[in-house]
């Protein structure tokens, strides 16, 4: 694989640069551990910024083409895309108001979304989607069949160009703040499962899988 | 207030139109109950996406300029801008792959951003991006000061046109896969805060205070 052309002029980060990050392996870490990702594409000058699951296979992300259904009816060749993936990770309470910040992982990918009319790249792209979110849970359901292959739609976007931020640790107050009189600190944040909740019409003796009884995002 | 236009031809759901929400209340909710938004512009061409909190008023939704300092190098007047909320709330795990879904309530907002020139309107509004996140810590915290108010842009994006996306309940499977033997229902998601992690620098003494200790959103 050849290295990134990372920071392009455009994914270089202007604002809060220390913050910044660039290699590849911290960028797919944290697009794995990431739920959904927002994906913006521009119509006659309008962006739209649409949620979405995705996978990842080596420097692609795959998205389902449902997310961006208005997008796919202009498409011929590739659509400029701004995918971003976000995970939360805590409230940054600061002794300012200004220097109140989050604790957060992103990941900003432009590139062009292009359709995977591969019929084994759409399959493998599918199943990178099932096992992004449920690792496991693919083999476990009914698979797709040809004709719900062929009625879904699947977007390619190389992980080329892209930058991350991340943000970890105490607030960072300025030095004459530093004896006000209030509590600071971080108020970590975590999606976290419940308990699952059985489809009404499931057999009362099938039991949860493992992978839905305890999951978690790692 | 008047009616809102909604759904206009840009913002009616075009996929599974039957999760469509178009109501203001309901909006205001899903606006309420998030954390951060996805803030969509195009330069050149270009869509960026960047995360961001944001904060409400009324009809209005502000945003700190920060989050969109590439966009404001190029502002004169108002910039389009797609403003899209996410909650997920759980995987929905049916008996065929391409019945899986995510419960979630989604809001996307169409419009034009324009900086806020009115201090008191900035200051509001600021208020509104504080208080969103966590209530009552705008008390407790250092106020802004005049210097750091110049320092700050904030943009103004008007809940005119939007529309939401809920799904909620079980999973929804075609008639013939009913008895495929694999567990079906849902993993609920939530977002929890953890315990306080205090500054180091903080004094031992202070106690941290109760909306960090108990945080949860509505």
């Amino acid at each position: 694989m050849s290295e990134a052309p990372t920071p392009s002029p455009r994914t270089r980060v202007v604002r809060e640069p220390d913050r910044a990050v660039y290699d590849r392996d911290t960028v797919y870490r944290i697009l794995d551990a990431g739920f959904i990702c927002h994906v913006g594409f521009a119509l006659d000058g309008q962006p739209f910024v649409i949620p979405t699951s995705y996978g990842r296979q080596n420097a692609n992300l795959y998205i389902h083409g449902s997310a961006a259904s208005r997008m796919l009816k202009q498409m011929k060749n590739g659509v400029a895309v701004c995918v971003t993936v976000t995970l939360l990770d805590g409230l940054v309470l600061a002794r300012s108001v200004f220097n109140h910040s989050m604790n957060y992982r992103s990941v900003v990918i432009l590139g062009e979304a292009t359709l995977v009319e591969d019929p084994q790249e759409k399959l493998a792209a599918l199943r990178s989607l099932s096992e992004h979110i449920l690792p496991g849970r693919w083999e476990d359901s009914r698979p797709p069949n040809e004709q719900e292959l062929r009625a879904t739609s699947v977007l390619r976007v190389p992980i080329e160009e892209f930058s991350a931020k991340v943000r970890t640790g105490p607030p960072i107050d300025d030095a004459e703040d530093m004896n006000f009189p209030t509590w600071a600190g971080v108020v970590p944040l975590e999606m976290k499962a419940g308990e699952p909740i059985r489809d009404p019409q499931l057999d009362p003796n099938r039991a949860a899988p493992v992978y839905a009884q305890n999951y978690a995002r790692s």
